[in-house]
């Protein structure tokens, strides 16, 4: 049977990448996966319609006023510093009536494919580097979107109606917590960026393989492969994950 | 073009549906969605094979022993009070060398489809019910599974190394938060339902239509349907949600 293809994926390909190297309305790739957007997007059968190579985040969201109410008080695609931290808790008004988190978000890619089958080729990939909550959204007129994500995650609330409701030390926890998580995240953008290359057939000449694959401006990029892998965050019992995995195997 | 469609589905769900009502492999399934996890299995053409309603739950990881070393010391598929974690937290003996976390894990379906077009129908149903990180897997056998997920997320380290690192007043804050989403949880999943239920024809006829479509049993589901509906956790400033919901409309 044929797979499922969209029409008019070239036509669609040509408009959102015409001004820009990704489709992201922010109009700007994060540094740590500029290569790797780069070289999808020079695959013929996909292009990525936006991505965030994780990062670090300090926000209030009133709860009155829905989301337009969040103040942005700290984003951060690299590691960050207690210094960091606690500069912008004590020296920026943190709005009152509402709670100021300070969480890790993950690597999140969105690829348009071709057909299902590409989908499924860059979705197996996505699974095994390691992010397990990836998937594939299909319209009507079978458009379709990769989704890669992970199940890491970390939000917890630091302060409340204008006031810290933990101490220094326990920020210090959050951001050794959130740094290793980060330096997870990059580790698994590496091996995901390295599958990528080994499946797809570059339309264009690859550039060179270097000993890190990701931007090597990267601090991050340093750091050495642990031993032992990080567990995933995803704590249930249920066992979706391996009934995805067995999907593949 | 025809769709995608998985030649052994009737086998599989009948294999896997052969003693219980559900494949997960815990056996069981959580009260709140029972009803809903019993109607999709009625249906000829889909099956779940795991469920969680959504939970709040502590449990201490030790990453030098890996998944294998989680110790869950609470799993609630209900609110929880104060006095509940409290007399958890300072009852029982505390890992060292390790965090131990105060967690909510959203509502998690996974969902057999017998062809693509059928895990269509019910991801744009999750989708616009507010389970945004919802996606379909499919394998090379075109076996395809629809994962419903959403980007809820709060988890907060509370002990290190036996020890508390949050006051009681952080505790009552965790409480609060945690139980305000799981009742957000709760009236997504009742949207998901109603939807499921408009859009699948069901093969036997069915149950009446309750006042509340999810278990009445359930005391979480006398809340009532808030004025505003709460902002998603997502808060990434990169539009992804955004494009997914394009995708649909």
């Amino acid at each position: 049977m044929a797979t499922p293809t969209f029409n008019n994926f070239d036509s669609e390909k040509k408009r959102v990448l015409e001004d820009k190297e990704d489709a992201s309305r922010k109009g700007s790739i994060d540094a740590p996966v500029i290569e790797l957007v780069k070289y999808i997007n020079k695959q013929e059968d996909y292009y990525t319609t936006s991505s965030c190579s994780g990062r670090i985040i300090v926000f209030s969201e009133n709860t009155q006023t829905g989301k337009e109410g969040t103040l942005w008080l700290l984003t951060s695609h690299e590691t960050v510093s207690i210094d960091n931290v606690l500069s912008i808790l004590k020296d920026r008004d943190i709005p009152i009536s509402c709670y100021t988190y300070y969480k890790f978000e993950p690597f999140v890619l969105h690829v348009s494919c071709r057909t299902l089958e590409h989908a499924q080729a860059i979705l197996r990939i996505a699974v095994s580097s390691g992010f397990k909550n990836s998937g594939i959204s299909v319209s009507k007129k079978n458009k379709m979107i990769l989704s890669v994500r992970s199940t890491q995650t970390l939000q917890s609330p630091v302060a409340f109606d204008g006031k810290l409701i933990v101490t220094e030390q326990y920020l210090c926890h959050l951001v050794k917590i959130s740094n290793e998580k980060l330096e997870d995240n990059f580790q698994r953008i590496e091996r995901f960026y390295k599958l990528v290359r080994e499946v797809c057939i570059p339309t264009e000449p690859p550039p060179p393989i270097k000993p890190n694959c990701l931007n090597n401006s990267h601090s991050l990029l340093k750091v050495q492969e642990k031993k032992k892998e990080r567990v995933d965050d995803d704590t249930s019992n249920h066992d979706y994950l391996e009934s995805i995995d067995q999907l593949f195997h």
